[in-house]
């Protein structure tokens, strides 16, 4: 029940496997069951008429998902997604960042399962949320 | 943002309207986004070795969803299961009941989405989690 | 790529593990990776109205895809449903039996997926879609 | 049950609403009930390893769902993802594109669902599945 890397090393490590990324997301937050994760929101996330898109949303919910697994399991580790659902329930606010909450809701031995919600920053209605499950293949 | 029933209100339609579940549900609590809904566990609902089996699960958690939903569009009004996604977690207590805590994430003129979750009673852990969504026809 | 169990030996294998609910579940037809399965409907698979539940047609689908995973990896292993999506699309034909169809579209190490759809027996468009997945246990 | 638009006036039709993705997303094939998809996979959709991401099978997943749909009621209507579901089942071929295959399973007044099977060119395995669900406004 402790984790492996704080918000600064997990930064550092997604930064590393990810640097296509390394623009989008922040760490805002992070505790032993919990991540906060901010999609910086720019151009290229968008619909047109402001919206974030559907698949940016997903890689958000997904990044948060990820990281919050990792900070749990250790960078020598592995965890891949499979499978996902999400809600897109409201408009996100045009042009501004997303925040996702995601709680570790398990961690198993093979399985790990997170909720996310997605919020515009300073709004209290969800945009979306979401449901993760990552397979941890066994370490040799 | 106001109930249209309050939770004895509740049960009353439900038992009105599902005369075959009435010995299975309880409302345990209920505000304007959230309900509490109780699985009175039987034989009926297990499987081999004591456990509450996955469709007892799924039916909890759109009971408990559709309560949620009928407390706030009122009982003229009608609601049909459309989409549903569940993570089943861990082994339920064996013959233990199960608690649904079902926030209400979002109530539209056409959808609504509900998110739940499900525990042993007197357990942490959550047994397994569910997302529900409710189209609202038209009322005429 | 070949079953361990054939219809008939699956049938009997369900009826030990699942007596409550062997009058209700038939299969009709089964190969490597598809099988079918027929809901035979009852008093207690319906709603006021004649329609068949929601938490009737989750029993179905998941019991389609438990027996489709048996059926490939034998009757000492376990399977465990982890996962699943639905979606309920139209209402069966009342007082009608379901045939779910049910296709293995992959079966890994330690998961199964499976997708599945329903229909009201004689009807060309579905009731209901569904994806489960499977955890399967490492055997000792 | 008729086509609004054919496969080339649909890929204009994308272009023009979304100019970002034009060089990402081909039609392949467009029956009443069935679109096929191809995403031209380029650096950009990479994860480390030359897998593409999963963020990228969403974006495709969901363009094929939205394409078919738009196919049916017509560029003047409106089509807003609502939920999704998806399983990772296999890693995609190194660098190779991937084909959706979408098939349209209900097409309401208000809602649309589509379930698709993606697939790396030239193999049999899916690589994922998903499902989406579509809100569609009524026009004024």
């Amino acid at each position: 029940m402790s984790l492996q890397m704080d918000a600064a090393e997990l930064m550092e490590f997604l930064n590393e496997v990810f640097p296509q990324v390394q623009e989008d997301f922040a760490v805002e937050g992070l505790s032993e069951t919990e991540i906060s994760m901010r999609l910086c929101v720019q151009e290229k996330h968008l619909r047109p008429g402001g919206t974030v898109s559907g698949p940016s949303m997903f890689a958000l919910a997904d990044c948060a998902a990820y990281a919050m697994v990792l900070a749990r399991i250790g960078r020598k580790a592995l965890a891949v997604t499979t499978s996902c659902s999400m809600d897109f329930m409201r408009k996100p606010v045009a042009g501004g960042d997303l925040i996702a909450t995601c709680k570790l809701l398990k961690l198993g031995r093979s399985l790990a399962v997170c909720d996310i919600l997605i919020h515009s920053v300073g709004q209290e209605a969800a945009v979306a949320r979401a449901s993760m499950t990552y397979s941890i293949p066994p370490t040799r």
